[in-house]
């Protein structure tokens, strides 16, 4: 079998791994994917060349703009639009023409369905947007969204504390254990004590989206300088032979199924 | 409080609502958020004026060539190529300007962490790419994103068998009761005793991503003819005060817990 995923590589397991701008220094291990590749309509388009041209921001400053686009277009949005409206400016094209409004409905896990919150959501699309997709040679945009969620899921959440937040009162911190909306917000409201609708409960979340937004800038700038390290160490389907997250036992319990093997023929 | 998200709002449990093209049928429900609208440095880009030029499309068609993306660039970007490879001739711009292989990244529920499917990931970007976020009026994006993870989680996966299977041998379908990848694929792969890496599981995801192709276009071609209604009747923040799904005790058990109320004042 050639065609495998990178769901089954070791090498989304590898604790460090240095790739420069743009750069294929692990694209060996990708290659084995062309045979797979097949003209397509769909490639080749106006913006599917990458990287996209980059310039170092400011880890502060982009999660100011995160916090207050929050209450504009909420996490997932606020998070892309945070970086990408100050490359708007910085840069122009392709950042001018992608419709990151679009992107509200990453709200809630997904038009509040709790599933992946909408700050990793958003974050992993910025990063794979701007280094490109594995299948094209550049595989440090699949590590800085491994490194997201990771980091989301063992931070104690929000990071970051605006300079002017519109709720003066302390809010608890709490670590989800995951990356998803129901277990990350259900994690902090018990904590806080505080309802859905509450104002608490939204300044926590525009929080978590500027916290998501500093962090993913620090990636995106070590990746621009060529000095990137993916911080990451965990691969479900490596470990376990499947998809998933690393708290099994949240939901499991104790009785933690074992997936199929592949069958010795 | 003039500020809820739309989490909070009775419209989303709606059973049956009716959107025209772009029209703002519900936009009245919406305008509350006017209040929060400020000007911002991402809003306006040249591809975010909505809805975006939509031409009927086949949904059997659609889900051939999703069927045959995802060996290529796996769930996520599969369904998007699937709509938009085909806009891209039909239409032409912003379609020309999207790029759509940079969400490869969606597969595994997101670089293999077992959250949302990459198949409903990516038909909900292509809804909200097509027709817009809510606050910008339209809300048959978020709509018909709702009704995709609903029927997601409550079709017998797969739906859709290709004309020209990569494998000829009948394969189970399984319900996931969640739109989560290692829900979904967990469940199949015990029914149908194959392991992740199994040409099996491969082909079966496949044809995911061409059911979930097949569902989205029958739903985008409802809106554009003007008769789309909604078939979603679940919103968890509605009814239990937090994000989520629908299947509380797949995880919980028989201890769900409340989540805290609002506090009387």
């Amino acid at each position: 079998m050639k065609d495998k995923e990178i769901l089954d590589e070791k090498g989304l397991a590898r604790r460090k791994i240095l790739v420069g701008t743009g750069a294929l220094a692990a694209g060996a291990t990708l290659s084995q994917f062309s045979g797979l590749l097949k003209p397509a309509a769909a490639t080749g388009g106006k913006t599917e060349k990458w990287p996209w041209p980059y310039k170092k921001l400011d880890p502060a400053e982009t999660a100011e703009i995160a916090y207050n686009e929050w209450y504009r277009v909420f996490c997932g949005a606020a998070v892309i639009n945070s970086v990408f409206s100050q490359l708007r400016e910085k840069v122009g094209e392709p950042y001018v023409s992608f419709p990151s409004d679009a992107f509200v409905f990453l709200e809630g896990g997904q038009v509040g369905w709790g599933t992946i919150c909408g700050s990793p959501a958003g974050a992993n699309i910025v990063a794979n947007l701007i280094i490109g997709p594995r299948i094209a040679g550049a595989d440090a945009g699949h590590f800085i969204a491994a490194d997201i969620m990771q980091w989301y899921s063992e931070a104690k959440l929000p990071t970051y504390t605006p300079r002017k937040p519109r709720l003066t009162s302390e809010i608890p911190t709490t670590t989800s254990d995951s990356p998803l909306c129901h277990i990350s917000v259900g994690k902090w409201m018990k904590a806080a004590d505080k309802a859905l609708k509450s104002p608490e409960r939204k300044d926590r979340c525009a929080r978590v989206a500027a916290s998501t937004a500093y962090r993913l800038v620090e990636l995106l700038n070590q990746w621009h300088a060529g000095d990137y390290e993916s911080t990451g160490d965990f691969s479900c389907a490596a470990e376990f032979g499947i998809t998933g997250q690393f708290n099994c036992m949240d939901c499991h319990g104790a009785d933690v199924p074992e997936p199929p093997v592949m069958k010795k023929s």
